[in-house]
């Protein structure tokens, strides 16, 4: 879908709520015109776009006004010196703008604040997830970035795999794979998670100096980023020859995954799967040891929606891609989690991934 | 300082303002706890803390409940499995709390409106920076980690010079840094800059496939974390032998660093050392291709108070570790920017960086 379009889908929706949207959600900046840029943190912002009914700016400060030029050219750069605010306040005026839609989850309080006090004149209004509606869906240009992520992302795996011996540490590991991902891709989606022994316990564990040894579970999770889009792919190996525990573990996560997995389709509540992989594991008497929901949206963000979570009210759709990834953990010993990348589509899925399962 | 001053010594700030304070910055929340896992994102908190005179809480889901146990053991975990905002309702509603600080920065909008539809009892209010305040001015043993960070950020960076030559391109060099920084310390305290020739105007580039060339200038910006505390270097090298103009321009941004630093010391305007830096180069005519401001604290976080910008009212504090980076940009040549980390002590700075400064 071109830049036209996206913008021309958007405008239909917001238009109807108010004169104006603020665009501050990284990935939505860059969904909708180009401007690749990360925020550094949720109090410093590499800008935001404006959007009104004619009008189509990106405001940035000048560390990015390179990266502002090269953006669509739908989009005219405004640089600011004296902060997003003080530019907003002369724009909006000038514009004569009454109503205007935020990203409540991409924007501080304190930012809202300082708005507010700004622009007494204008209604400042929480939009719906309006982008990340459109986003969900994926198009055709937008699978095959994810399918090259993912692919880069598997080979990277493999290329680890004859690595992982007893002695070698988590963190050696998860260097090694963050410098393959900026090497061959954008670099990774996020932090590689390595964790080996009770370290496969903590679902977001970070890579530790922890030596790996025989007999022990290992969890990698790692993707990479291309054009922006994310993979996201875990699979858990045994150091040395798997116990029966192991075993036991892995086949009872690859039990679950695969019965999950008969119910994900689009029309399907996103609630389901998740439900059918606890029931899996409640059976088994180990439903208190899956400490997450069963997969989520991948895109442009590394988490987006639909959330897979028996938490859920909506309905899956087709040209969703989401990950599903079961797992449990026992603190004293680790965990074990497997986790594919799927694309809905009428009737069911198709399998992103290549790599299959297996120990070692 | 241990975390049981720490924690009194914020009490002693908060407590005026109200009968609690709910801790949502990563760095906030680790410098008060130990608590080490940082957010996926601003809709994705790994947690937070929440205070009252009697009573620590570590409040966090089941993902990072290992994580949660390993902290100060000051703070009680609590594992929700609802939302923090569930959570807190009912345990505010249990401690009988009647009012709540609030980081404003550290929260989206989307949060803040959430939690004053379910905390209708309470009176929610913007916390001044009370923990970055405490933060601002570094004990022995936070400046001892800094130097090891930045230890290894400068043996990173030299290991790295040999590599500059023609035909490699930024990002092999980026993953090279990047690579190590998770070897030998806990990963980059940000994604590297490596970038040449024109790409070298932007001050926050991203590196990308360009290959360097011959008398390009390349500038690499890089740090690493230890212990969580950030270290941040810049230097700028030219490829093959410089020219007159980088030579010219380099001399320029040295010129304007050293000018700089003879007014940077406890006591004085944080204002002043850019506003000097500013001067060298409005004397050369140059002062619109500076970007940026002079320099930022540094510690927990990769950019924190005080601000070295014209547009600050604070004055420099003994205690403080900042950097000094000046700059200049040029879109279609590149720039030169050059960057020590500073400790401030009575009388004046102390040079926390060994690197001096040569082209190649």
């Amino acid at each position: 879908m071109s830049y036209k379009k996206r913008l021309s889908r958007l405008r239909k929706a917001f238009l109807p709520r108010a004169e104006a949207f603020l665009i501050t959600c990284p990935e939505n900046r860059r969904f909708l015109s180009g401007f690749p840029s990360e925020d550094v943190s949720l109090q410093e912002s590499a800008g935001a776009l404006l959007l009104t009914r004619k009008e189509a700016f990106i405001l940035t400060d000048p560390r990015y006004q390179e990266e502002a030029k090269e953006c669509s050219p739908l989009f005219e750069p405004r640089i600011y010196r004296h902060g997003l605010e003080a530019e907003l306040e002369g724009l909006l005026s000038l514009l004569k703008v009454r109503s205007l839609l935020l990203e409540p989850h991409c924007l501080s309080w304190a930012f809202f604040n300082r708005l507010q006090k700004r622009l007494s004149a204008v209604e400042l209004k929480e939009a719906p997830p309006l982008v990340e509606r459109i986003r969900e869906i994926k198009d055709a240009e937008e699978l095959e970035a994810i399918r090259k992520s993912l692919r880069i992302a598997e080979e990277i795996l493999e290329s680890i795999v004859p690595r992982i011996r007893p002695g070698i540490t988590e963190k050696a590991l998860a260097a090694q794979i963050i410098e393959m991902a900026y090497r061959r891709a954008e670099g990774p989606s996020f932090p590689p998670i390595v964790a080996s022994g009770p370290n496969a316990a903590k679902p977001h564990a970070e890579p530790s100096e922890k030596e790996l040894r025989l007999g022990e579970p290992l969890i990698i999770d790692m993707g990479v980023k291309w054009c922006g889009y994310c993979s996201d792919i875990t699979r858990t190996f045994c150091v040395g020859k798997p116990e029966q525990r192991f075993k036991e573990v892995y086949s009872l996560v690859l039990k679950a995954k695969e019965e999950a997995e008969k119910v994900l389709a689009p029309g399907e509540l996103a609630k389901r799967p998740d439900l059918v992989a606890r029931e899996v594991f409640r059976r088994a008497g180990v439903e208190r040891n899956y400490w997450h929901s069963l997969g989520h949206g991948v895109g442009l963000a590394i988490h987006e929606p639909p959330s897979l979570s028996f938490r859920s009210r909506k309905k899956l759709k087709a040209g969703q891609v989401v990950t599903v990834e079961p797992g449990l953990y026992f603190p004293d010993w680790g965990g074990v989690r497997l986790e594919d990348m799927v694309f809905l589509k009428e009737g069911g899925f198709e399998r992103l991934n290549r790599l299959g399962f297996w120990y070692l």
